[in-house]
C-alpha cells in the first residue's frame, strides 16, 4: 500500500481532478488522510474543505458526485490525480463544467469559457 | 487584471501543468507571487521551490523547459492551470513524461505506467 506524504502540507495534501474520458482538469481540491482513505473504500472523490474544516463528500449536496474510474500518485507521493466520470456534468459551484472556466488573455484579463450547465440556485436552493 | 488569492496558503497557491495537446497532466507545485509575475512576462513556467525556498525557472537545470500556452484559473482564484508545451518530452525528474505514473491498482498496490524518456543521471549530472 503506498503511504502519501500528508506531512508538507500540515495535514493535507492536493488533489487534482481531471475527467477520465476528455482529459479536462475540472478542478482541484485537498485531502487529509481521512478523504484519502474514504476516497479509495467508496469510490466517490472524497476531500477535506478547508472553510468547513470538515470531510467533504463531493456532490453530497448537489448530487453531482465524482466516480473515481483511476487514481494516479505522483514521484514524490505529495499529490493525487483522480481522473473521474462527473455525474451532473458540472464539478463548480458556479454551474460550469471546470472550476477553469476564466481564460487570461495575452493583456492579461479574463475570458470567460463556456457557460454553466446548471443554475447553483436551483441546485444548492439558495 | 485578475488578483489571485495567495492568502489560504501562506503566500503560494497550486498551479497544476497539462500538456497543452494531449491533455496529460503533467506535475503539480506551488507559485507564489513573483512565480505568477515570472510566469506571466516569460512564458515559462516559474513555481516557488518549497524545498529550496526559492524561485524555480522549471527546465533551467535540465533544459525541459514549459512553454506557457495557455492559462487558467479556477471559481475563486485560488488555484492555476497551465497548459504548455514539455520541451524535451518529459516533466518529471525522474526522466518521466509525467510525474504522476503511479498508478494505484484494485488491491491498493503501485503499478508504473510508462517508462522514462530520459535518464535523470545524464540530464542533471549527479
Amino acid at each position: 500500500m503506498i503511504q502519501l506524504d500528508f506531512n508538507k502540507m500540515g495535514g493535507l495534501l492536493p488533489a487534482i481532478v481531471q475527467d477520465h474520458e476528455t482529459g479536462e482538469v475540472l478542478m482541484l481540491a485537498f485531502m487529509n488522510e481521512e478523504a484519502w482513505r474514504h476516497t479509495l473504500k467508496s469510490g466517490k472523490a472524497t476531500f477535506y474543505s478547508r472553510t468547513r474544516n470538515s470531510l467533504w463528500i463531493k456532490g453530497d449536496t448537489s448530487g453531482n458526485v465524482q466516480l473515481v474510474k483511476e487514481i494516479r500518485v505522483d514521484c514524490d507521493n505529495d499529490t493525487v490525480l483522480l481522473k473521474v466520470a462527473q455525474v451532473g456534468g458540472a464539478a463548480c459551484h458556479t454551474g460550469h463544467r471546470s472550476c477553469f472556466y476564466q481564460k487570461i488573455t495575452e493583456t492579461g484579463a479574463v475570458e470567460i469559457i463556456g457557460k454553466p450547465v446548471f443554475d447553483p440556485k436551483e441546485v444548492y436552493k439558495e
